[in-house]
């Protein structure tokens, strides 16, 4: 098991695309989604894929369990998915010391574009580019989670620039 | 993914014990459980340990997905289990070309004894034993899922002897 502790910001300008690293095509769903929990299939660029489990109530940090498993057995599980399978964009954009993933929404979040930062602890303090957004740590709303399977009644509450 | 076709039994008597070949001692429980799915974690002889996606609403098959996972991430999960950690002895019983699956609950389930046997397909008609009981095959009730996590409230209800 590992922790998972991130800090989650929309983006504002495409300033980051300059230091992009590398980028990868995420395709993922949600198998069971539970107040405290939850359960995702992902697919990378369309050639490794990997089951992972979080669980938690904070809104910094969560237990996360993550395990490769085979690419047919994801699809098979995308196709009985939650809600709906999120389509995306994850850029790699290294930012003194940190490496930021800026996640480009394709599909039905198309205009979104949110950034988050792992950290090794809640006290760690990474610096902060100029081409984030408000922070969204924590708010469930930008969460994977919620935008795979709240869609339908959040769609319009949710701000897709900063 | 696999096809879990099984149909099951509660257990008359101890007429299966002579023909048993095998035995485990299983811990599980569940990390989600909604409508037509459960991701269930066991740990197998606490040696070895699987996490396990079941989805589909007929009464015989389900879609199944499994992964061989760490034992210490499997302690993990028991951990955060939704309800009940269920514990109970297996026994393979072979029977005339099936392999029967007889467990025998242990904690808040002892005196439960409930008999399994997985097919090929709906069609088959495996042989019946004697110590067989009444059929439980799409009765929720007795699925590992309800014992796991309605148990506060179905106790009562339950059949402890066919």
């Amino acid at each position: 098991m590992a922790k998972e502790i991130e800090r989650k910001f929309l983006v504002r300008s495409d300033g980051w695309r300059s230091g992009a690293t590398a980028k990868s095509v995420l395709r993922q769903g949600y198998i069971a989604s539970m107040d405290d929990r939850s359960v995702r299939v992902r697919i990378i660029d369309r050639k490794s894929a990997r089951l992972t489990t979080k669980i938690g109530r904070s809104k910094m940090t969560r237990d996360e369990f993550e395990y490769e498993i085979p690419v047919s057995d994801a699809e098979e599980l995308l196709d009985a998915a939650i809600g709906i399978v999120i389509e995306k964009t994850r850029y790699r954009v290294p930012y003194e010391g940190y490496v930021w993933e800026v996640d480009v929404f394709a599909g039905r979040h198309r205009g979104l574009v949110i950034a988050e930062v792992e950290m090794g602890s809640e006290a760690e303090r990474p610096a902060l580019p100029a081409w984030l957004g408000r922070e969204v740590t924590g708010d469930f709303r930008y969460s994977n989670q919620a935008l795979a399977t709240e869609f339908e009644h959040d769609r319009h509450a949710l701000q897709h620039t900063a």
